[in-house]
């Protein structure tokens, strides 16, 4: 991490992979101190109000097991409700044993990734029934697709993790597409992926199948991590049995979780931040003591997804100003608990257009001055999740990568501060062809890859194709490039008679 | 100001002035603290290494009376050669006289602008020789679009000041089509505005025209500023006369000067981002000092325009990575000196399109972090500044106004903590009837007047336009729904008078 972070040391491979000028893979850490937005009296108002909420109003669990767990470590649980209500101490006593900072490694080891501290993490768009691109319109989604996303995440370096099926391919048995999914993850790239964690098989064969992809035993890959899923609480103040069942799974096998309330001001929380935020937090905490519960030392990640919906409409809305906000104070919180932080890069518009632009980099700015740790569906949402987006991708690996480079430290040697080369140039005069900018100009700048900076009569001449066009041919181009990484034969033989075996288990009523 | 930074005031009052929804004119403060990008040991490193460059190389003034007021002033000057060097003491006497911040005053003084402290303007776009919508293409710039720029320019609540020319109306003969601009800008609009400085006449010109707008004399324009300029420094070191007397009328008069080196890293500086930024700060504390040398006292903004070249072509960039650290850092920089800080949004695409838009977030965000007091050519700026577009007027309106709404804190009274709210709502439940929704759904979240949240049927239903179409319906409906600020006839008649006059004077060759 240290040798990508040198200056130049991160753009001088920008070739490698193909004819597509992008970064090399590479480790992203945040070098900034995080926006603190709130002071710490705020915070602490924050605190008790999420507190109170735990400890007053509860939370319904739909799990015995889940009760059980409470229960027995000391929480009252009200079994006819299923209502669960637990005091700081609890919070306190996960919060003892949550790690700080885990790592997630998937098929190849050289991208094992810290998730913590000030590394950031992006991961494909996750869970849109639909795909669009500007060439065959907007469908329904299916594996063919499911699996050219897959080759562009792997293509694409800024992309680090798979979402959890990037679109649904419902052409396929709906409780047994995850081996599919899984099968195309493991095979089309080497990258970790979020899986589904509804109810416990899935996440089960997401375990497994990783842990033979990477050939360990569940034993192994307890102690190095390889896939990861985000428990989405029904907010408000409500999990159901199957995220309970899925989080369960995980956790017993040490394998990390994100807790994300899903919280839309007006709609699952009051209509004020502050108290989305309250709520968000209390529901987040309640997961991770959870996790805590059923096996400490469990990674698990403080998710946020606060945004606010159109109060006309009650129609979702995304890359606000109030999900800026919420983005980076729920960054404060994550910190004020040590706990790795994920949040989000949503968007609401319905076609790859300027809307969807500048909600993309509203709710990245938010994510990355709070200090995320995980920028989920950071590349390819569009629609309010609706549907993956292939131009959507490539608009938002050019936005990652223009971030990365936001996030490298300059370089501050005394020759980068050109007293000399400033000397060498009389007054009124360039700089072109001075030693000092011959020496650095290939790497002086970062050379974006969707950009276009030719001048209007050359950018006339040539067809005058704006950043949506030149979108099109980027994942076009892309995927003629593409190079599925090897997998040992042997290897894909197991992962065969793995997803053989359990699809008959479940067409034999496995729900 | 206070009354408008009351949570709600800022946007109850969204729908005045027609049917676009829209924030209401305010003055905008920034109250999150600016980014430290540079600890305090490499700012001492630049400011060291400027001042250097300022005493070992200098900087060339193409007047002899600045010349002379530098000598009188105890500078090194080789007339020759016409350069001065100066060292830090000069600086300091500068920075000491000059004020830490200063009001701006167009024809309305309910409008009166503060330019330093927390305080953030928004100015139109300035100087385009073209000129482009969806609907007529481009064209060279011209009177009627000049008038419709600065119709929209007062229509529009988020842009604070005028930019100067904000297209060059070049069927005019160029050396009086000041006066035609300037008489557009107090007719049509009652801001304030940022006047020619190319030589003493164009800025007597605007300062003499603002004050019989006023109705004020000369005397009381000195005491509360009316117009504004930019001095562009020709970097590296170079002022040329006509720049160095523009900038002495103003400051002779007590009107605001913002000096801004035209930095361009790779062309105009170096290729590295610390010696641009040295160089940058060498030329704007000397264009500072020059200010207060002329009439200590005046108001001067430290200006950055500081990007990158694409080092492929020469081409210029803006909104990269780069040029958004540039603005973080100039802000670090201009307060280290007590300065109102000067930074600008440009972005260098073809068209209104993805990359107009993400280089413009990048480049906002750059300003709005580096504690930007104006942003200049915030609305409207497109193709490297060679064009003023309609629609991207419209996309950094939008834009401009998510930047107001994220600088508005949040609201933290009791009740907007919710624990009542949330009490009320079951587990599993929604607020969208809630009492606590139901009294603030109006106003509890901005509304973008961009940005469409249908679903994506009603979308399609509806004509499946996009943000640039959109974008094109808006300004139509701006300049239909514009009305013209009323403005005292014996005013007018003095205005023409005034122009009637200085073209007699200016067509007997006045330079």
């Amino acid at each position: 991490m240290t040798q990508d972070r040198r200056s130049g040391g991160r753009r001088s491979r920008s070739m490698r992979g193909g004819g597509i000028p992008q970064l090399p893979w590479q480790r992203v850490s945040n070098p900034y101190s995080p926006m603190q937005m709130l002071d710490e009296e705020r915070m602490e108002v924050l605190h008790r109000s999420s507190m109170r909420i735990l400890s007053e109003l509860g939370i319904r669990v739909m799990s015995t097991r889940a009760m059980d767990l409470f229960e027995k470590a000391g929480a009252i649980v009200d079994r006819e409700s299923q209502t669960i209500r637990i005091d700081e101490t609890l919070v306190k006593e996960a919060l003892r044993t949550a790690p700080r900072r885990f790592t997630l490694t998937g098929r190849n080891p050289d991208k094992q990734l810290e998730i913590g501290g000030n590394a950031l993490v992006f991961g494909l768009v996750a869970g849109p029934p639909n795909v669009h691109d500007r060439i065959n319109g907007r469908r329904a989604g299916n594996l063919a697709d499911y699996e050219n996303f897959t080759r562009l995440a792997h293509y694409f370096n800024a992309i680090h993790i798979l979402g959890n099926q990037v679109c649904a391919p419902i052409e396929l048995p709906a409780n047994s597409r995850h081996l599919d999914t899984y099968k195309a993850n493991l095979s089309l790239s080497d990258l970790s992926f979020h899986c589904s964690a509804i109810g416990r098989g899935r996440a089960m064969d997401a375990i497994n199948m990783m842990a033979i992809g990477r050939g360990i035993t569940l034993e192994e890959m307890r102690a190095s991590p390889g896939v990861i899923t985000i428990i989405s609480v029904n907010s408000p103040r409500l999990f159901d049995d199957a995220m309970a069942d899925g989080l369960m799974a995980m956790a017993e096998h040490g394998q990390p979780v994100t807790v994300t309330p899903f919280t839309l001001m007006g709609a699952m929380t009051p209509v004020t931040l502050a108290a989305a935020l309250c709520q968000q937090n209390a529901e987040a905490l309640f997961g991770v003591v959870l996790t805590q519960l059923v096996n400490p030392g469990t990674p698990v990640m403080y998710g946020a997804f606060t945004s606010n919906v159109d109060m006309r409409s009650g129609a979702p809305a995304f890359g606000t100003p109030e999900n800026t906000k919420a983005n980076i104070i729920a960054g404060q919180l994550a910190r004020r608990y040590g706990l790795p932080y994920r949040t989000s890069n949503a968007n609401a518009s319905n076609a790859v257009d300027l809307q969807a632009a500048y909600e993309t980099e509203m709710a990245t700015w938010g994510a990355v001055l709070g200090g995320a740790n995980l920028i989920y569906h950071a590349a390819g949402w569009l629609e309010g999740g609706l549907t993956a987006s292939y131009e959507k991708l490539v608009l938002d690996v050019e936005i990652l990568q223009n971030m990365m480079e936001f996030l490298r430290p300059m370089p501050f040697e005394e020759d980068d501060l050109g007293f000399e080369a400033i000397k060498a140039v009389p007054a009124g005069g360039h700089f072109f062809g001075s030693e000092h900018t011959m020496s650095r100009y290939e790497t002086a700048f970062y050379q974006p890859m969707l950009s276009n900076w030719q001048n209007y009569g050359s950018w006339q001449e040539a067809g005058a194709r704006d950043a949506l066009e030149r979108a099109t041919g980027l994942w076009q181009q892309a995927l003629r490039e593409y190079q599925e990484p090897a997998l040992d034969e042997a290897v894909r033989e197991e992962l065969e008679a793995y997803i053989t075996r359990r699809r008959t288990e479940i067409g034999a009523g496995e729900p």
